[in-house]
């Protein structure tokens, strides 16, 4: 089966033991390339919205405080130690966060620290009946909020859109409503994916009880194996969400926390949802052993019992083609019409017999 | 098997990462048609009550308080945001509430706002031997009680009679005691749905034990499955009927608690029988394995056992068969009768070692 | 096998989301017959006690308090909501108990009210090889008590014995002494019940290695079935004593607390006795099924071995029967000789290969 | 297998349902024989020790202080309610405690009173490849120590060996060290219990993978068992320990609780150890199962080949027995040879074919 | 298959329920040999550093506090009860820290003393495919560490580099950020611990469905066995990672918990990785089983099936070779076409039905 879950887990190659902090990976990488790395600003704020798209950093950080709308969210596409470095100097990012960055296999957290929030979270997004997974760093610093994503394309399209709609409540609430919703938009796009999943089970489901064969054991195994996968990796998101419930409120105010507890109980919904599924597919495991053990006794059964029918009449015959020269029966004249009538009887009686054990 | 459960669940259509609200749900829905929704009115207080059907709300929400008697309760058959975005407007409800109302695959939950109670539960109901699941949202606004269910028909029929009784405690205690006894109904009506169940699986355990086949099979594999989603759905229920017991006492005053506490100790009761209930599935699936191996044992070892009967004897006529010239025994008078008693002696004996190792 | 546990459950046929309290049983219910109920009155104090039978509880309930002896017991044998609504009466019984001493398929528990402790708890009774299960309900109303059951026959009656017993604690410490008594006699009488099952795995253990048959996989299913009920029964049993030893002390003084720990620790012991027979049982099923997979392994190995033996000579005799004309053995003189010494050696052959494989 | 673990579980005769306390058991039992009870008092303090050997208790009650020594440690073996009852007497021994020590079959447990600390635990022993399990009962009197152990052996000749070591902490600290020094040494015995199940396991698994029977079945559900007693066993004894950690400190001063801390980490990491031991003992059975169906497949899979092997050639073989007059073949002069030519292309044919299959 | 996990434990020869201390193995144990134990002392601070081997204590011993520099760290290799002893009488270690460091089994712990920090912790090293465990010893004495291993070689190399890095952190924050550091480079070599189970596991499933034999069902056995090793270890090392995070804020300054936190993270992101790769190991058993049992089938399928196949007309070869005198078929001229064709139908007729049953 193709796998439906697409992991990217990169192997990282920094070197075991190191300190904490971005320097030693800056010396080993090269500085970006122009091209690889993108910056998309969205300025907004009552009233007012821009989307534009930088070719460097140099301007941004010019301007450590937003100036042209009371809020902005820069967003950068490609993890790159020389980028991070930039933004840590001018913000006083602290050196694990700006590690945890540029890692992207790293565990989903929040943290707070006194100027900022740091969040880490999973990203799952179905595209093509695949689901990638990406890292997405999440850095609120104020009125200025910086996202970090590994690769191209993501689940806030849908975001961006409503930013720019008028008398949205972004521009009233700014980049604490934006943090919402990005992670709200991020759990409901859990939704398709455990559909897909729910779809597959059905599939196999269907298929395993028409015709069981090997391919269904595999396909049963990888599909347990990428929903526990999923449930773990979701269970670290349940984590990340109920830790924002309760974070101090200079960082999230009261106002927003009926919002997050209604992405909580979302990310609960989905969680629950692939428990259920992950016992369909361990009940699926079952259905199919007993299929196949159902299949392969029908076969033995009826075969061993073919075999059997014959056995007695073969062992008659036998004694006929004996060649003793005093057997009365040879000469009789009725002798082969009697032979097939009790060799019809037999296998008739055995046939009626075992029919009537339900054997066959 | 005819699934007992039926779960009912709609897809919904409404876009990924939309804002929270039913703003962008309206636009999309067409106006409600006249009859498609149904609206009834119970008016009721210290010696008066009333039940009225409504046409439409305008009548309602030009009197946001009950005038007529103390309290009132309305149940809205059918989820419509037209409907709830006019209650929206006048009782000032949440955007999340609004949005929680219209969805119908919501997770059970209980909410405290500074002027309401919002709740979502399931409501299970045994009809024509199928159990029909269905999401109901109470609002509890002071003394103005309303209910949205999708679908007409609820078990909520012995409560109305109650209301009408002349100095039934609803009469004196209001809303906050229709709350309860709505909750205690719906927890109430589980007992004949596990009562189903349980007769469900003592049918298919005498079935089991005395002609085990495939269908058995997946009758086990399919309760498994629709007694786990039980047990889960009661999980939810069971939990909000734990947060109304420890809800703050402006909303519900300390003196129904106890009749909560008896409500919460049936839903243990249920959910405790259920899971007794899935063990005994289980157990099943291993009654099942077991049963359908032991009969298949008994088949092959009776054929097989019939095979080795005749194989020495079959032996025995090939070789006086044989075509040698210089077989003495060919000649002899006794020989045939000779060769039959040997037959008959090795399969005779053959029979008593097999009787006596206890073979068959 | 037959069932040790006789769990004696009533369907209830009262209605479905009808009030709280017994108005509406006592309705649909005719007045007990008088020879129905039994009443037994035990009064007792410092240096005094009296034991009578009543006709019915007029005289009772002339006097709310005790006035012979400073305490009393009263046991009700037989729940009649007629009876109940007497003493409801008289004693101020919220509605909630009421319903609840009447309703046999509670779940234990323990209730405080301002004046008074009520108790509901499963008592189990080994008799003539049978456990016979019951719900007790103890009412506690200061220097009185009245208990009540649903059959005759208990395990109180070497209470009743001490309660006589010159200078026993019961005639100084009252009522709260008489009901740790009782709730002590309950877990006493649970370690006969659990030896009961103790024995019966034993057997079931001893009969499994030495011929397994289909029978046990019953009994094992069975055993495994009534041992998780026990279990979870008892587990409601030890959630009361555990409330009992957190009472308020206006209830519970605290010099009685250590003999409620002490039933605790009774009623652990007693569970964790279970939770290990369950696991022997679980074992237990491992052993069966290998046990009869090893028979049959057994018995079809010799059996294949069998025919495997007399194939290859079967086919030799074959093939000197055919009819050709040019087979220069036939006319040998010693070919028969020879065609037996070649059967021969090679059915030894191949019992010495299968032997020294240790197929057999 | 013989059993490794000795439980010695007495079956108790007292009568159910009886008060607690020792009365009714010294009631119903003889006065103890001269002989048939221990006593070992040790007495000690700073810069003195010594050992004697009591005849009856009578002296020992008469200083209720110890006079002779600050401290003194009272051994007795053998449990018998007389000896009890005289200590209860001058001791004012709880009358829970008093029935606690004459019952061996009690949950270990650790109770703190306003003048003594009572403590029962599990004592393990390993001695001619046996573990001995007994209860034993410490009761902390202030500086006079009373141990009761039901048969005579235990593991404190080492604590015995360093109480009359000069200087050591005994005859500074007292009974408190002492009350340590003993559960040290219960806990520091598990090991050589632990490592000589660790080595039944090791042994079974060599056992396992070469020649597996039906013997190692039984023994890994006699392992199995045992180690689940074991580890129930020890749960309590954990539990116990922990107590003693967060017992008040005027029974258990401040300083010993390192001491205290130490006994709990040795007793977590042999409960680890045997939580280890069942996860492999579990997997043993999968072993088993998975080496004995390896076994019988492969006699199955090469007993049903043979027999397929000749098959086809005995069928042929029949075809040329076969009487009809018009059969050309028969007359042929290389039939005889092309008949053997085919057959063993035939059975080699089949032999490459199995064996390019990997089918043997 | 050769095991990936070198547990290394050494059968200690203590006696059992000897007193806490290492006064007894002291007496017992002869004193080191002079090159049986490395010492390397780190002397750091802010601009200095100096590596040293010592080739003896009695220097360091000489100086209690750092006088070089402000910061010392003491490597020791080599557990020698003599060494601890000569430290225990400077620095005044408590006896069980003393006897602990000596014991190479001992769980892992982290004890707070008024003056030091005692931390007891697994290092696992992965080294030529093997994975090796040793117990470290850390002891933080304020501004003195000293470190305990048994076997030469170590994960800290990276951390020396670092000491003798210019303006490194170790030489502003001193010993406290090396206590960091040291843990922290213990967690990060983990990760190729995992990845090389995760390794043989995908191996293993590759091999197993290509071609399952009895020797993966050991190399299955083996990997459980040691990730359920591997993940109770770790467990440990999570508990002693989480009591540094809330260890009192003299011995670990409140800046220095985010850096033991991210640790935190790293240790449960290995544990959960461990987690799943047990799941997948479990799941690659029951991939195992179903694996051999259909190869298993399909082998015994197709030669019960080639032997069916003939039975019929093998049984029709012998009526013909039958030795009647009236016999009509022998004597026609075409019988033997007929017979021929009669068994060329049956077969294909057998065929083409089994081929419809799907089976084979």
């Amino acid at each position: 089966m193709k796998s439906l879950l697409r992991l990217r887990r990169k192997k990282e190659a920094y070197s075991l033991g190191a300190p904490p902090g971005i320097e030693h990976i800056i010396e080993l990488s090269a500085p970006p390339k122009p091209q690889s790395i993108q910056y998309e600003l969205i300025e907004f704020g009552e009233g007012t919205h821009a989307i534009s798209t930088l070719e460097d950093l140099s301007k941004f950080l010019a301007e450590p405080e937003s100036i042209n709308a009371p809020f902005r969210w820069l967003n950068i596409v490609g993890l790159h130690p020389h980028v991070v470095a930039e933004l840590q100097e001018v913000y006083k990012i602290h050196p694990l966060i700006a590690e945890d960055i540029v890692s992207p296999n790293q565990r989903s957290k929040v943290e707070e620290y006194d100027d900022c929030v740091f969040c880490q979270i999973k990203m799952l997004r179905l595209q093509n009946e695949q689901v990638f997974t990406e890292q997405v760093s999440i850095l609120l610093l104020g009125n200025t909020m910086i996202t970090f994503q590994e690769y191209a394309g993501d689940v806030w399209d849908n975001v961006r859109k409503r930013i720019q709609t008028k008398s949205s409540r972004f521009q009233s609430r700014g980049t604490i409503y934006l943090f919402y919703a990005l992670i709200d938009a991020i759990v409901d796009h859990l939704f398709p994916v455990i559909d897909a999943y729910q779809l597959l089970i059905e599939q196999l489901e269907n298929d395993l009880s028409q015709n069981p064969d090997q391919a269904h054991q595999k396909k049963i195994h990888q599909l347990r194996k990428e929903i526990v996968i999923l449930i773990r990796l979701l269970w670290s998101t349940r984590d990340i969400i109920n830790q924002l419930l309760r974070i101090d409120t200079t960082h999230i105010p009261k106002s927003i926390r009926p919002y997050f507890k209604d992405v909580y109980d979302h990310c609960i919904q989905v969680i629950d949802t692939l428990e259920l599924s992950k016992e369909e597919v361990n009940n699926l495991h079952d259905l199919y052993t007993s299929s196949v053990s159902n299949r392969m006794n029908e076969v033995m059964k009826v075969l061993t019992l073919l075999t059997s029918l014959f056995v007695p009449a073969t062992f008659l015959a036998g004694i006929y083609g004996m060649n003793f020269q005093h057997m009365p029966e040879l000469g009789w004249k009725y002798s082969y019409i009697i032979f097939w009538g009790m060799c019809i009887a037999m296998i008739t009686g055995m046939l009626l017999f075992f029919r009537r054990k339900r054997w066959f």
